[in-house]
């Protein structure tokens, strides 16, 4: 691991790195918060937080304003970025902003040339968390939260390891993403045009066969200027109701799809994973 | 004035507008946030904060983490640009981030061609306020903080207008331009070479010859990365023990000159503002 810089902020430390990750194959950055008084002795639970199209490691750490809680409730912060970066990683043919770099979807793309680096949902489940717990005062008990594509990973990850997180939230997710412009471009690139593979990256066709439930918290805002076309926070809903899985999805009047949202609600879901962590 | 966007944010309003400015003879933008029930019944109080190089009005408002409190508070924020901008605006011959676009340096400059645009100092001082009064919920009390050249910028506002603000504060200020790179480039280029002219627009200048207090708040980071050779706080400090002026400065072990620093210390600055306001 490289340090490539480090902050003093809230008494803790946040610390952005690089690897060389053997799951996407290429030279990886992530950000950590470690709250004040984070050692071996004292190790503290971590929060996955995973960003949205365009975004990298850094968009949560500078505007979530979510420092100031996780450093009073002793939590740790991890933000990975969104897709496979650096020379010979392929991106959409046009640059367009909704495919390739900087949106990687969360998924282990089956298709060539995508399968050879993008594999976020490896990286973040299987290959990410074993790293950090060996280079951080960290324990093993984590939560995931992510915002619009970030919260369709976050979503689809916490459902498909209910025993590896104690609990999943999301911002304005894009929570049916076989049925919306972005996913379909998307998961048609990764994964072929075969829908039945679509299903595992899919939280509303996880959420209609949820058997194992994760405590989960979603927050969208009615003014989000995605919301109809993309994120159809209904589809989710639906689906809990088919399998009958609780599911919180507060609607906020007014808020659209910008950090300015994230922002005014992030200290209600660090609670609410600080609750399932145990520390309040 | 033009609406550029606008987002709810902590159940107020981020607003962010374009105007002509007949100070800087160009188009200004601005951002504002108005906290929650705010009205032309019941306007509220408003703190002016100015950025440092490089910024614009959007770096304290997605970065800072101020909005919550303000929001609690009932107070006002406005962030405008660091200098004019738009075509036919002279920049530093070399693009240099120091000087020039970016780096207003809240002066009145004196010198072609700098003078027939960058007036920062008149245009936050004399035109703004009004306009801001004007279109928006808000009275006539106002406070002014900023960080780094920002910070230079309120205190100098502040010390020579201790009757329109009802207190300064500043993070990581350039507290002695007329004696560091930065300050001794800027003031040079606008106000010229005789170090008479630029003692209106020095902090440690001004803060000797202090007979007006003002209520001064002060942070500075141990670890910044300017500390020595461009923000010389100790300036500062001498200078209100030569005029006896009371002065708080808070130095902060291990923190740099990043929004990390402000972000960790915002809440206490807008509760010494609040406080002056009768908020609190």
């Amino acid at each position: 691991m490289k340090l490539l810089s480090e902050n003093k902020a809230f008494g803790g430390t946040h610390l952005r790195y690089s690897h060389t990750s053997t799951t996407t194959n290429c030279e990886m950055t992530f950000a950590i918060f470690l709250p004040p008084f984070a050692s071996k002795e004292k190790p503290v639970p971590v929060l996955y937080w995973l960003s949205g199209l365009t975004c990298n490691d850094q968009n949560f750490m500078q505007k979530a304003g979510a420092m100031k809680l996780a450093s009073e409730l002793g939590m740790a912060i991890v933000a990975p970025d969104t897709s496979p970066r650096g020379e010979g990683v392929p991106d959409d043919a046009e640059g367009a902003y909704d495919f390739g770099l900087g949106a990687g979807f969360y998924v282990d793309a089956i298709q060539a040339p995508w399968d050879e680096h993008y594999n976020m949902y490896s990286y973040i489940t299987e290959e990410l968390p074993p790293l950090i717990e060996g280079e951080f005062p960290v324990t093993k008990e984590k939560a995931i939260s992510g915002h619009s594509m970030g919260g369709h990973g976050a979503l689809i990850i916490g459902m498909r390891n209910p025993n590896k997180y104690v609990s999943v939230s999301a911002f304005s997710p894009i929570a049916n993403p076989s049925d919306c412009p972005w996913g379909e471009k998307a998961l048609g690139n990764y994964l072929g045009s075969d829908k039945a593979s679509w299903k595992d990256y899919d939280a509303s066709e996880l959420m209609a066969s949820q058997t194992h439930y994760i405590p989960m918290l979603v927050e969208q805002g009615t003014k989000d200027e995605f919301l109809q076309e993309q994120l159809k926070p209904q589809s989710l809903v639906h689906a809990a109701q088919r399998s009958e899985t609780q599911l919180t999805l507060n609607m906020h009047e007014g808020y659209d799809h910008s950090y300015f949202f994230i922002a005014s609600f992030i200290e209600e879901h660090l609670e609410f994973h600080a609750g399932h962590m145990g520390l309040i």
